[in-house]
């Protein structure tokens, strides 16, 4: 059989490899994706998709908890994490049928095998073209015009501490196991770390976080780092920061692990590493390209997406940026633009909104105050507005009162820098801004935009208003 | 002690009252609010705080009945309505201790009686002096260069059905009642009908509707009509459209009502009123001015909500726009800009988002596609987008996996001309699309923003990038 020649082959049927798919496929490209496990990859099988279906389950159970203060009478709740663990697989297997439809439907040819990149040889003057083994140790060759690498990441081990996936165990492991730990400490307290340990206090398991940095989230607004901080420590999340572990931090015992160190004991069932991801690029034939990586493996690109080499470019969790499912996305069909058209937007980081699935929700988008007057903003300020200042926020969530949005301003040009927002539905709220960002609005057009009332969305109108010192509820 | 003189003199402290008071304050002037109730009007204490309370206790109630779905087993519940009429009315006291403290904040005197317009007379050549009068007869006069009538609208009657405030009700009777009646018929089937449907379904009310028109929510897309119908058929609600009652319809007895017309044939305990909204402007002293009311009482003003008087102005309810109180606000703080300041810009209805609370939610904004052939877009055409096919619609709710998100968009501009949805959060959604139809966004624009995965606002997203022939997930 002759060798199909593809416009564009993808290494990874990820997030951002199946959406850079369909975008070439609508520009009238051949495609072929490769993938060795399954489409939809870590976000459809063991990331965004299954713990926000968990912690839905979280977010019910905490409804079901509280329903008191909304008079509504509970008693004798029970958790059945077996039917939880039912829906969130049943979710994955509808959105994963979803996915083979979409492929199906733009005519993007799958390969399930292991995609590696070949060096150029005398049949081929350039490196690129792909090629496929099978488990049975068949194999095949994809020439193509174009690479896309999105081969994603996975969780990362410590020098001293790897997975031994029965006490110290990754998120992956989490999601799979048939039964909550009763204790856990969490060693990371990024956005993963968090996350997970929102879900499983609210499950009932004994959690505590231990983190290397001076303070838990590092990357998002301080003072939204220490409400979540405040809100963790009140439903009994331990939390330590500038906890520096070493391999002699730790004792594995055979179903339980001590850690010792300094001021620090404690004997939990597991240990959930959530300290970050490594790229998944150490196998996929770099070393027969010119293609640069850094020193922990991610794949360098230009705006465009494109590697050192000029027909293969990257995009998601392997280029190690904001390693978001929603930034895969953008990053791969910015890439099959950049190929295919002229006239392509580079990614602009600044409006790709952050969210933090945690109770209470965290989202942010573009700089913090720190970092705008880092970057030189020297007319940056910031402007705050209480949730509360805003009814529908108040009826929601009687738990969560002492939300609040925080608003960073360029004040030569009234154009937003950025924005951090905790409080209910957060994780909805800040898309807007994206919007607004993303058509380059200013603070006075947030402000003026008639925003329904009542609705928690109030409060961006308000930090609008508020910036252009025209307040009304702040 | 003389009289003061005021530039703006406000007929009426509610939501269009309160907030363009603010808005003059910031604008130098000097301000005062007459309100013969309490600050806050409608909104505040008959209107969207006390049932989106309500309707959030309904809401955490729906939560704990379908826990189970999510893997939260519950047994014994049960409706604490005092509570629920507590928390209710202890956010009231909070939001209105609020206002008051807004108002102190801005210099706004407050007159606790009732204004009227005067005529001109020897000492004023124009109409417009307020004359307040107070409960135990005493009266002063509030000269002025300014009036804004926001005076708002109460609940209107049947000529053959009036309040008796016991069995035939009105929504604010109905906030009020220390308990919910066993059996309900709402006469109209508009939001306010559908979102006490909702409400008084949801806490053990045997409801039923009746509705004179050929369907429910007439001025809604009427698929989101038909999918809210069925949601209310299968919880047990009772509607009836294209039913025309007469005096002849209803007997009342002692403490029930029975309705008898055709076919339909029942008793209720209560009769809930809610056809419509009349405003509060026949004893203002209209008569005393030049100012035009419509058939139904409606204050005629022109685009910047100037009455036939030149220094008076109308905004709220009580001009019958859309009725809702953020329309107020902007139509309240439009009317001041015009007064005092050059560059008005007009009140635009096409970007007001309309909610309507029920569950599920429904929100909406400018035309729907009917409307936009009406209004001559020969080239309207409608795209529709299901929430399942978004991650986070799934995950979030089990019950509401038929909404549905209908663009309505210009092909000749590839502009919005309107939006409906009808799923969960969407009256948080719509507050994005205001942001782009204030800010004159494209279709692509809403569809090249990266929303936030997962996120259920995505299903905006996929609805811009459908519109421009670019779907991914629809």
């Amino acid at each position: 059989m002759a060798e199909e020649q593809y416009d564009l082959v993808i290494l990874g049927g990820g997030t951002a490899g199946y959406v850079a798919g369909i975008r070439a496929s609508q520009l009238g490209k051949k495609v072929a994706i490769v993938e060795n496990q399954l489409l939809g990859g870590t976000c459809l099988h063991k990331g965004c998709i299954p713990t926000k279906t968990l912690l839905k389950s979280a977010e019910v159970l905490h409804t079901v908890k509280t329903a008191s203060l909304y008079g509504i009478d509970t008693e004798h709740f029970s958790i059945n994490y077996k039917q939880i663990l039912d829906r969130k697989n049943e979710i994955i297997q509808q959105m994963y049928t979803g996915i083979e439809h979409l492929m199906k439907h733009n005519h993007i040819d799958i390969y399930n095998g292991t995609g590696r990149i070949l060096g150029s040889s005398i049949f081929s003057p350039r490196p690129g073209t792909i090629s496929v083994e099978y488990e049975d140790g068949a194999s095949e060759l994809l020439p193509n015009d174009y690479v896309l690498i999105a081969t994603g990441s996975k969780p990362a081990e410590l020098p001293f501490l790897k997975f031994n996936h029965q006490t110290i165990i990754s998120s992956t492991d989490l999601l799979n196991m048939k039964q909550l730990p009763d204790s856990i400490v969490i060693v990371g307290g990024g956005v993963i770390g968090m996350e997970f340990a929102s879900l499983l206090n609210d499950f009932g398991t004994d959690v505590t976080v231990i983190e290397a940095g001076e303070r838990i989230l590092p990357s998002e607004n301080k003072n939204i780092a220490s409400n979540l901080k405040k809100h963790f420590t009140d439903r009994g999340i331990k939390i330590y920061e500038n906890v520096q572990l070493s391999q002699e931090s730790f004792t594995l015992k055979d179903e339980a692990i001590e850690i010792n160190e300094a001021d620090l004991k404690l004997t939990a069932d597991k240990i959930l590493l959530a300290i970050g991801r490594t790229p998944n690029t150490s196998d996929i034939g770099l070393n027969n390209t010119k293609i640069a990586t850094d020193a922990k493996g991610f794949i360098e690109v230009n705006e465009n997406q494109q590697t050192a080499e000029q027909h293969i470019y990257a995009a998601g969790d392997c280029i190690g940026k904001l390693q978001l499912a929603h930034a895969g996305s953008k990053e791969g069909t910015t890439a099959v633009e950049a190929m295919f058209e002229d006239n392509t937007i580079p990614v602009n980081y600044n409006t790709i909104p952050r969210c933090i699935y945690t109770y209470p929700e965290i989202a942010s988008i573009g700089m913090t105050l720190e970092e705008a007057k880092d970057a030189d903003y020297t007319k940056a300020r910031s402007f705050k507005v209480p949730f509360k200042a805003v009814g529908k926020a108040v009826i929601e969530d009687a738990t969560q009162q002492d939300g609040f949005c925080e608003l960073v301003v360029d004040q030569d040009t009234e154009t937003v820098l950025g924005l951090s927002m905790i409080g209910p539905h957060v994780t909805e709220l800040i898309n807007e801004v994206a919007l607004l960002q993303f058509m380059n609005g200013s603070t006075l057009e947030l402000g003026l935009t008639t925003h329904a009332h009542p609705s928690i969305s109030e409060v961006l109108m308000e930090a609008g208003l508020k910036a252009a010192k025209r307040s009304v509820h702040a």
